[in-house]
């Protein structure tokens, strides 16, 4: 298997580190190669994602992918900035499909802000929509009639891109409780009924499974008020954005949830769910425990390796229930010593 | 004071009479006057904001609005849905600043989702525009190049739309902790980076006021982490209709919290932040207090009374703290009960 390593900005390179070493103790027959990304390839070549990586990101079987962003880029043309190569991989590689599981590690109960019995039944998956909406719609600067400065985004989706999101949505929920709930705001938004037709349409087809829908408004406040209530919830890619977020902090730290973007075939970009984190890039003190979770999710999903990734996720919990904290849990090991514990309890 | 009643929908007509209990025994010299409004103006009349109850908005001095929306009017064109009779009222009457306050009320410490030190923390006021953005851009269906139906929705902000809700959000940071966070996604979308260039601008008229940019994304995340951080938040009319439902569940209901939208005068509209929650109407088991703190605020801001609207606000902090939980609290009080412990209260 090809492995494309993307360490990127901020924190990317320091818990890249802690998952190449756990890569490196599974001793698998992958060759990982790496390459520039983000702000740190644009400061390198004058594009965030360079013809060069994206060339090797095709070839890859999938691609580990640490961070972008990076505050000194913040005002460079749009289509320079650091995040710009999320956004272009996704895309170029048709990464339609962005799976962030949220689940407590037995442990944390009293990590999360919510109250433990409230954080306890958190076990959700958030599959979200990453190749269309508002994201990737017309946008840009115009005048207006009056001569003003007006901003606008285009958002959209067209049935078949609500088609396939939502068939890997109802898979994921038969594989799970049966429960999928449709995430949208179908009473102000037309971009929203279209999306909560095709899910009904698709729903045909799946029998087995409980269909509901939410406005994303009453969404984000069930999310705090009982998470323990969802199974899988489907949405497109903004509302997903800003819902698995939420989420992962319902867990405790952000710093603990992995992601997999994927496409129709095998091929996959993972990712913890957290940005670059500029305020604490190069202290050592950044979680390198999504990165790690991150990995696992690569070895499921793109090398088709259950047993490596349970081993990875099983070594994860262990270190958490064994104590181990880093700074964002309110504990004081450092990124290196955590990656370390992780190899220790392989 | 001409005040303009509109019961609305669902759970709406049931809070609404409490508040006119609350207004009725305050015995002012204002003369309550009603209209139909959304699901049930659409049943009598064809339309959710009939021309007669737009005159009677348009002549009142302030509007009291229950809530709208109606599941039998789910499928029904978009713009006789229930929900556009709100958003035909924000917009004609130019309610362009929507202001949502939410703090924990003494005594519900263990009510909130949030461990009890991460609620108790939170006081903060989200200033939501309300005439622009995604909801009222061009949107529609249309069929692309390849025959598939496909939703769309143009999102945008011009600058005076940012500037005019922007001055709102630093006044009223300025009568508070001095601390404004402009919520976006400049990260990727035009019409956030445009809002983002306008807020600086207007920054420096307010130099009292410190202020701080944050991506949705991370906003929602950071109101489940740490919302005690928050003084203001300024955002646009879509992430703040998702950021202030997910606020007020932190304060343990959303049967809670009130809103007032505001235009350039001194007309406004006073609304729970909750909607018409059809599965429960008609129990009489609905929460009362946000409709009766919407009073609280139309008195304050319409009506310049502020000794009676703070005797309102006392006399539900009052009752809150006497131990009168109703449904969406776990205690067994039903509407009028409630309602009526406000009254006995004031
Ligand atoms: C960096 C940014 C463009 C990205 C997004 O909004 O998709 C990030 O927030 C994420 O969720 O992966
Ligand atoms: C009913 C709906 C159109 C409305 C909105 O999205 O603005 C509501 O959710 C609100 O927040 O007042």
């Amino acid at each position: 298997m090809k492995i494309l390593l993307l360490a990127g900005d901020g924190i990317g390179p320091e818990i890249m580190a802690e998952a190449e070493k756990v890569l490196a103790a599974l001793a698998l027959p992958a060759t990982p190669d790496r390459a520039l990304v983000g702000g740190a390839a644009y400061a390198a070549t004058g594009h965030p994602l360079p013809p060069e990586t994206l060339a090797k990101a095709k070839d890859a079987d999938a691609l580990l992918f640490g961070a972008v962003g990076d505050p000194r880029f913040d005002n460079v043309d749009r289509h320079v900035r650091p995040e710009q190569a999320i956004l272009g991989l996704r895309s170029e590689l048709g990464l339609f499909a962005n799976l962030r599981p949220a689940k407590l590690f037995a442990g944390l109960e009293d990590s999360s802000a919510l109250r433990p019995e409230v954080a306890s039944a958190i076990d959700l998956l958030i599959v979200r929509e990453l190749n269309g909406d508002v994201y990737f719609g017309e946008k840009g600067t115009r005048t207006t009639a009056t001569g003003e400065r007006e901003g606008y985004d285009v958002m959209s989706y067209s049935e078949s891109e609500v088609r396939r999101i939502a068939h890997v949505a109802f898979r994921a929920a038969q594989g799970r409780k049966g429960r999928l709930c449709s995430v949208d705001k179908a009473n102000v938004l037309e971009t929203s009924q279209l999306w909560r037709d095709v899910v009904i349409e698709v729903a045909a087809d799946y029998p087995d499974v409980a269909l509901s829908h939410m406005y994303v408004d009453n969404a984000a406040m069930q999310l705090v008020r009982n998470p323990g209530q969802f199974d899988v919830i489907v949405t497109g890619n903004l509302f997903g954005d800003i819902l698995s977020d939420q989420a992962s902090m319902c867990v405790g730290s952000i710093g603990l949830l992995a992601s997999a973007s994927l496409g129709e075939g095998r091929r996959g970009l993972y990712e913890p769910i957290h940005g670059s984190a500029p305020d604490i890039a190069g202290k050592g003190i950044a979680n390198p425990l999504a990165m790690i979770l991150s990995l696992a999710m690569l070895l499921r999903h793109s090398g088709g390796d259950e047993a490596n990734a349970a081993r990875i996720e099983a070594a994860v919990a262990k270190v958490l229930a064994d104590g181990c904290r880093g700074a964002d849990l309110g504990g004081n090991m450092g990124t290196a010593a955590l990656g370390d514990a992780v190899v220790a309890a392989l």
